[in-house]
């Protein structure tokens, strides 16, 4: 028998699309999966008629891939992945590649290539973005580790990415953990793009009381505007239009509780920003908000002892508050962006992963669930000046909210009078006020650290370290 | 020579005036240093004529001690902590007992404590707060380790913490790394409130005009209310007050750079709180401003390119102002603790911790730098309810906030109309919102969970989990 050209461990739904997707450019692939049960079914019904063989132990999996190996393990992020990397390690032979598809941790992506380089193996951790769909038809790939294990894989990834004007949606993206690193950010984000949505929604609805069908309508308008053109409003707009089919009639996302959960990758995205330094407020407030969602229970018992304010129903103009919500949605996530990419700037002076942003925002403008016409401008932006300190500061996101800022100071205040929550929108304003602000009120945190704990200060109009008598 | 009651290791600042404390109050005690000069200073200068005895090394700290030993630790959290337990160890008699009074992370406390007592020793990580003042005087003490370990110390803590009027501002935390715990909390409670005065001073000064002398005037008078009567609320007073004797003739605090630090537990507060899904937006809010405030050079490059929005100067009632933004900062103040106190009684069930809320506010009215007349409405709060699921809901608090909610909202519409950044009032409000709030937008997140990724969701109208042909 011929020896296969790609091999795939793990067939949960990611794992048996992106082997269909392999498949289908081209390339043959043994699979393997822990439990047989799982293959079998996979040959006996999706994988039927195609260029798949399956293998029952690892042992044969190994030995039906032509050398040197190429491994997709697609995994649970955590023991799972160190458990089939133990497995594999004695079967392999040196210069063989593992690539690790899953939400790993980028610091266990870390240790995992020094473990396997040390031994002669290569190690690959590739972030996949675009959920089961983009899987299948192509999906956004960061793949990180040396150069040469990426071009080991370059045919393949290159080939199952998705497409879009300017190339495929993988690039290089750096050493070690990068493209890990990368795909956590890519999810932070991701939480920040969705709660920023949510709270646009829930002003539409709560404040000038948009219905299921209007708010179908506002979202789908909003898909045509070169500003919010992406996939997350498309499907929000696809969303207010499906009906409930147990029989209530009701649009179905009413009937949805209201309790979101929040995994690795958005909590991580938080830690690694505090640990190095970098803001990223409107990302911290999306996890957030996704926790306090979760305890609907208190909420509920909540809500019947305290009240929100009294007003008067909404008496303004609605297309201008439509409008409104939808600059402040806008600023607010160019605000999101400013603060992801430049968490990632700072990880790769900090981690010497030599990203190139641009390049980032390319590959993340088709396959993934945040693609969007947006990342051409936030592309364009790096293109036209790579060292850019931050997003807030390319003229076309600058320009785009100096005119539309006072839009959305207006919501936030209506917000704010009205007793809806808006903590993205808030939190990406507070960002934009605090980063162009000269002057922040820390000089008087640090004169309270210097009376309380003797924490010594600078001052503003000579060098040194200084600590006052208080009292 | 008669043996010492009491040790202590490191000879820093808030060790030298914790050793002052412990001899001040009649217990003997030996003193060691990794470096002699300091023992040598410390004894030349502070500690002449007490009874105090210093050791040169290690062995001699030792034999000199009355057995059971208890040894107070007073070195940098992380490797040096290790260092001098690991130098302990072999010098040690079973019964033992090691306290570690710094700042470390609670999950090293436990490791501690567990490897400790493998070997018949004991450990207690012991939460100080209070600065070198509180040290010198009467610090508040949070102590955690075995039940048998505290009666051990008792006495001593007892006599040297601070002493409010219900008793000594210490009292035993629970087991393992509780103390650290519930010290790292506390930290983040500070950061939170000193965030929280920092951008009402910026409201007060930046909208109303106010000058240092009618900002101490303004803080001096609220350290006078029932509600802001607090250690913060006046050293903040008293800053204003402070000229610089460096020749500007101007205040002092307006000299001071704008950029402050975070250090480790504000950082692992915001960490646990991830962890184990407990909503703490103020606090974070406080961390993340202190990073925003770090990049000075950025900022001030930046307000040259970015501006705010063209607002007519300050034309209302400045009273009424100023009081909006003191009903804005005690609403913002009780969410803040209502987040720490949540996050406390969380941990106590993931840790099992057996966390005594009201006490935890007790010990925390003198001494501490959060110490204010308001912990005592928290302690009576958790005293008539130690059910109580959120300070929020107690009815103190919650009369309190529905009293000010429209000065607290107007406060916030005014800081987004001028481009002033308050992130932790506005997450304050926004938490509010959120947590009295039946139904949040989350149910749209779930929707496109389940559109992109087939997360699936549950109903509100029956149980079970759903999947929907979205498209």
């Amino acid at each position: 028998m011929a020896l296969q050209q790609f091999g795939l461990i793990g067939l949960a739904v990611m794992g048996e699309n992106l082997a269909l997707n392999i498949e289908r450019n081209g390339f043959s692939l043994t699979v393997y999966n822990r439990t047989a049960e799982k293959t079998e079914a996979f040959m006996a019904d999706r994988a039927q008629g195609k260029n798949i063989v399956p293998a029952y132990s690892l042992e044969d999996f190994v030995a039906s891939l032509e050398r040197p190996r190429r491994i997709l393990v697609m995994v649970k992020a955590g023991g799972p992945v160190d458990a089939v990397v133990e497995q594999l390690k004695p079967l392999l032979d040196p210069g063989d590649l593992i690539i690790d598809g899953g939400n790993s941790l980028f610091t266990d992506t870390e240790r995992r290539v020094k473990d396997l380089e040390a031994l002669g193996l290569g190690f690959m951790g590739m972030g996949v973005s675009g959920g089961e769909e983009g899987a299948l038809n192509g999906p956004s790939l960061m793949p990180g580790g040396t150069q040469a294990a990426y071009e080991a894989v370059e045919p393949i990834v290159r080939s199952i990415a998705a497409q879009v004007d300017d190339g495929p949606c993988v690039t290089y993206i750096g050493p070690g953990g990068s493209g890990h690193y990368v795909k956590m950010v890519h999810n932070g984000i991701e939480y920040g793009d969705m709660q920023l949505i949510a709270e646009a929604y829930d002003l539409l609805k709560s404040v000038a009381g948009l219905n299921a069908s209007e708010l179908h309508d506002v979202f789908a308008a909003w898909n045509k505007t070169p500003e919010l053109d992406s996939f997350l409003i498309e499907i929000t707009a696809d969303i207010f239009t499906k009906v409930d089919d147990l029989g209530t009639g009701q649009p179905l996302v009413e009937l949805i509780i209201d309790a979101a959960g929040q995994k690795g990758t958005g909590r991580w995205t938080v830690e690694t920003a505090l640990e190095i330094g970098v803001a990223i407020p409107t990302i911290i407030a999306a996890v957030n908000a996704r926790i306090l969602s979760s305890i609907k229970a208190e909420r509920q018992a909540a809500s019947e002892i305290l009240s929100g304010p009294i007003t008067e129903p909404f008496s303004g103009d609605r297309q201008a508050f439509i409008d409104s919500v939808r600059d402040a949605l806008y600023c607010s996530k160019i605000c999101s962006y400013a603060q992801g990419m430049a968490l990632l700037a700072k990880a790769s002076q900090v981690y010497n992963y030599g990203l190139n942003l641009g390049e980032l925002a390319r590959i993340w403008k088709g396959g993934c669930i945040i693609r969007a016409g947006f990342l051409n401008k936030i592309k364009q932006a790096y293109d036209a000046d790579p060292t850019l300190a931050n997003l807030l500061l390319a003229p076309e996101f600058r320009q785009t909210i100096l005119d539309r800022q006072l839009a959305w100071r207006r919501v936030i205040a209506i917000a704010a009078e009205r007793g809806i929550p808006v903590p993205a929108f808030s939190a990406s304003l507070d960002y934009f006020d605090s980063y162009r602000r000269d002057r922040l009120p820390q000089n008087l945190t640090q004169a309270q650290c210097d009376y309380f704990g003797a924490h010594t200060y600078e001052r503003t109009d000579r060098s040194g370290s200084f600590h006052a008598q208080w009292f």
